[in-house]
């Protein structure tokens, strides 16, 4: 069997190092590894206007830039085939049919869906499109028959819904979708980077967020003015790296060569932990070198970023030729599926002699 | 601006007399008319797949029985577009977009939902694509612009969704759909036709339903075995006509020439009440009136079904031509739908001058 990834993220703001070190970083490295014979990578902006519909221009003007951000950070076109959601009908098709095999009780006892309905403070007044988004999920992944999913663990239970959705069609109209399997992270830090300001979550609003578009000195005041650990006030102060966002982020970046490069008194990022941890390790030494970790992995993408944002045009070429191929593929698995559904009425002319011959009989 | 019609019925049965007065023989008379441009009927398989997914052979072998049954009917493919909803991937981009504005507990408020959910027993385990089907309906609705939708009483909290749907699209992405209106049946008796067995409704599984599709002999017994008045056991004992099925089939059916031809002892429907209500006028009586009745409604009927039973490959073209024709429809307003949302990415290029712009800004 063909092993295909499906992968994506909502069009709603630029993508930071949170998405970086959360999944991007890891997709090039799935694209690269030569280990998939398919990789789609979706810009989900149909998803992002279930809670974001007063609001499409919003949606609208950050497809660009994510597709940038997937483009400087090394996703290649040439191996990986990134799609805009809306522009493929058949989603749209294939959720309708998979609603139908899915309670509403079953939503809405998802802890994905409840812990987003609690974070947007949706309460009683969730858009119809937004409790059902796992499902138009399940429609995004067996479009494209995707065998592996990189998620977060947070998104196991939707990852379950799929899966769930498919055991009943497949038992219902014969064997049809492809059962997907999730992908974890392997590095733990990994799976969410706190805000600069170590809240749970970089976000916009929150003005806590380093962006993979951000310059150089955005970048270096950004570290420079992170939340540390607020009892580390003299140098002297013994400090604690748990919950501290600088070494969350070092967790993330950093490698024992940074310290070869950038402060050779340390021979890994344990040594550094110590010193800070009994004390003597002043925060501007820490953030300076974080910044110049941060900088080393971000410079590449900032240059290739400003090279595609020459040829905006390119880009929307790279956008339209992946969705075109992308809808293609979804179109021929909604084939199978009406097929299976036996609601194909006008490819096949069975209908027509199932009744004569029932008249006739 | 255009007056345009739409319609349906769900291919779960064949298409029974309640039906006919209901809503068949009333869209007969809009078509001839000629007060409408455009008369869309549509076959709503999907709509019934909302509740019949584990059976959607019920729902196919049906659409050709309810093509039938219209065309039988008098329902002419030069005048009236018969569409299979199925097979017009525009209306479930529609339903998507229109999902997210419509908030969960507002359509589980609706009326007429929350009846169907308890005539099906679904309490906790309703299917999302059973919830949302209102949501679906208006789709299907402003896909055609439709002005004018021709539904009983009990579907009018549906419309009103429809209406909501529409005004928060217009508000918010700028006017773009039609604001449909209902049209009530004319005739109270016309309603809602009672089972055979005097219940609330004709069904298959009750086994008290006479089908346009019935013969002679079966519509006759059918008659013949109605429930009538339980107290009126000798001929001269008084009897009720309210609550009576003869009588109220005799509301929907009858017309004063009918006593010519058939019982010319009575000039109307309400000397003949009269007399069963004083006493002196046996069931049989009555029900071989209301046979003679019916037949000659439903024998042109019969005999056109007979026509094209014997040509299902026409019947077939019938049905293809009309969804082609009906899906052209749908996509244009899908277009603007999407032009409005300014979704249509790739249609236009302005989000890459936009963007442009942006940069060299």
């Amino acid at each position: 069997m063909k092993k295909v990834i499906l992968t994506g993220d909502r069009p709603t703001g630029r993508l930071h190092i949170g998405h970086y070190v959360g999944s991007l970083r890891q997709r090039i490295q799935l694209q690269n590894s030569g280990e998939f014979d398919e990789i789609y990578i979706m810009i989900a902006d149909a998803q992002a206007l279930t809670d974001n519909a007063e609001n499409p221009e919003k949606v609208r003007q950050n497809i660009v830039e994510v597709a940038l951000d997937y483009l400087s950070c090394g996703i290649d076109p040439e191996k990986s085939t990134i799609l805009i959601q809306s522009q493929i009908p058949e989603l749209f098709e294939l959720t309708a049919y998979y609603m139908n095999l899915v309670t509403v009780s079953r939503l809405q006892r998802n802890p994905t869906v409840k812990a987003e309905i609690q974070m947007r403070n949706f309460e009683a007044s969730i858009p119809v499109g937004f409790l059902a988004y796992p499902v138009s999920q399940a429609a995004d992944i067996t479009a494209f028959k995707a065998t592996t999913v990189p998620v977060g663990e947070d998104q196991q239970p939707m990852l379950e819904q799929t899966r769930e959705i498919v055991r009943k069609f497949n038992s219902i109209y014969g064997e049809t979708l492809v059962e997907p399997e999730i992908l974890l992270p392997d590095n733990k830090a990994c799976l969410r980077l706190p805000g600069t300001d170590g809240k749970a979550k970089m976000s916009k609003s929150l003005n806590n967020a380093i962006y993979l578009a951000d310059s150089e000195e955005e970048v270096r005041q950004k570290v420079m003015g992170m939340f540390t650990d607020p009892n580390h006030i003299r140098v002297t102060d013994p400090g604690r790296v748990e919950g501290n966002p600088v070494f969350t982020y070092l967790d993330a970046f950093c490698r024992d060569e940074h310290f070869e490069r950038y402060l050779p008194e340390y021979k890994n990022l344990d040594e550094m932990k110590a010193h800070y941890t009994r004390g003597g390790l002043g925060d501007v030494k820490v953030k300076k070198f974080l910044n110049a970790v941060l900088q080393e992995e971000l410079e590449p993408i900032r240059r290739r970023r400003k090279e595609f944002e020459r040829d905006i045009p390119y880009v929307y070429e790279i956008l339209r030729k992946g969705t075109e191929a992308a809808r293609e593929v979804a179109a021929r698995t909604l084939a199978e599926v009406k097929k299976a559904m036996k609601i194909n009425y006008f490819d096949d002319f069975s209908l027509i002699n199932e009744y004569t011959n029932k008249i006739n009989r």
